[in-house]
């Protein structure tokens, strides 16, 4: 069992709560059991290594046995030495560093994708990694992320996708116009999700394949991005709220366009 | 201007962000612009003391202008008094000290609600407030808050709100078969949202009057809740993804309920 808190190996997993460190090891970390069972289930190819509490190894000892059974190193460490190496104060007694998942926009195309999610200068890691987890329950087939957003990686995202950074394709660090250009060629219809939309969510025409461009949480999307699309939607606000936040925008859009391709629409 | 950070005022002030204080003193606590502008706007009746620096006096002149016009009792002081007073590190400059908002169960239910929410055992603020956020952007009637849930008097849960726990009737402190059985008794459907529901969303008869039921954020509704709920509807997951949070489901929910009350549902 590892109890040095002090070792190399603590401080250089450590680091990984830094992008700089993240992106020169081309590492990142995912904390507590959900996030490393997913991890362990869905991409076993990225896991690199696996950090355990005594107490974590057996309350959950089927996510150590499938992690065994992929060939992946589960280390035994103390509480202080998990505690030492997380970004969390409580990260629930399981840790897992991982390559990269992100995929290369060009095999995310290459799939047809019906249903995507575009951000676009997403800055604020809790709204990033619950538009993640929205895009995966609404069935999206990826999520595309510009270059100039928040880091998928950063210990926060991964935490509030609770597990759904594993599961559907990421793309990250393409600029904008050439994620939109990259869609618009695929056949991708671009609709901007944006308060100033004329077209309210009811009305929007979603049998088709298309991508939902997300702006940032507090200035919403530029205007030229704006501009590039092929639709400007809004979700209509019903009462005196002045919006809604930026990941339940974009999840009520991915839920419609669910409800639309699979013909399964309220009165269809 | 009040600058004595260690003075009665101060010290009475920030002891409202302990809910036992709360309860005593009949007050609670909206921090920020955006939920100072909303109580005195929506409710200037509530406003006791509005607390603001003078960068803000100048930089939100409007806010207090209208403040003054109410009759509401405007404090200027330091930066220093403000944060000591606060729950947040970071203000943005103003504070109001309110006297609670709830409404009696039966106004609610007697001005004939078309769409409610019921929160039942939720404890996490920051999904209690987004609750009550997306109820107001969904054009909900009112939010219904069991007794055994979050004060929605704490900071946290005014600050998620962003507002909008001052633009809707929220009841609060009722115990739930209570909420249920007068519900009913009104004449309002009971719809349990929940993972175990055999009717999926788009498939739910959302056009007559309804209260959509939640439960907590983690172990989801009791059974005897679920059971006294006329039809237990799911939130279809179509990816991997476990869940939704809470807010994200009610809000998903809620919107739903306003396209069919609308009759702008898809395809409709």
């Amino acid at each position: 069992m590892l109890t040095n808190t002090r070792s190399d190996r603590v401080r250089s997993v450590k680091a990984l709560t830094r992008r700089a460190v993240r992106q020169r090891e081309g590492l990142f970390l995912a904390e507590g059991p959900q996030a490393v069972r997913e991890a362990v289930r869905f991409r076993p190819d990225v896991v690199r290594d696996l950090y355990a509490v005594p107490e974590a190894a057996v309350r959950h000892a089927a996510i150590l046995a499938e992690a065994a059974g992929q060939g992946i190193h589960v280390h035994e460490v103390s509480p202080e030495v998990l505690a030492a190496m997380c970004d969390t104060t409580a990260p629930q007694g399981l840790l897992a560093v991982c390559r990269p998942v992100d995929a290369p926009l060009a095999d995310v195309l290459g799939a047809d994708p019906r249903l995507v999610v575009v951000l676009t200068n997403v800055r604020d890691p809790g709204n990033a990694g619950t538009v993640i987890r929205g895009a995966d329950a609404a069935g999206a087939d990826a999520v595309l992320v510009s270059d100039a957003s928040v880091d998928v990686y950063n210990p926060k995202v991964v935490r509030s996708t609770v597990g759904s950074l594993f599961h559907l394709p990421v793309v990250t660090g393409v600029p904008v116009p050439q994620l939109l250009s990259s869609l618009r060629e695929a056949g991708v219809r671009l609709l901007a999700a944006d308060g100033s939309g004329t077209t309210v969510l009811d009305d929007a025409d979603l049998s088709g394949r298309h991508a939902w461009v997300m702006g940032n949480e507090a200035w919403g999307l530029e205007p030229e991005v704006r501009d590039a699309c092929d639709e400007v939607v809004r979700v209509p606000i019903h009462g005196h709220a002045e919006s809604l936040n930026l990941a339940m925008a974009a999840t009520i859009c991915l839920y419609a366009s669910a409800s639309a391709h699979r013909g399964t629409g309220r009165n269809g």
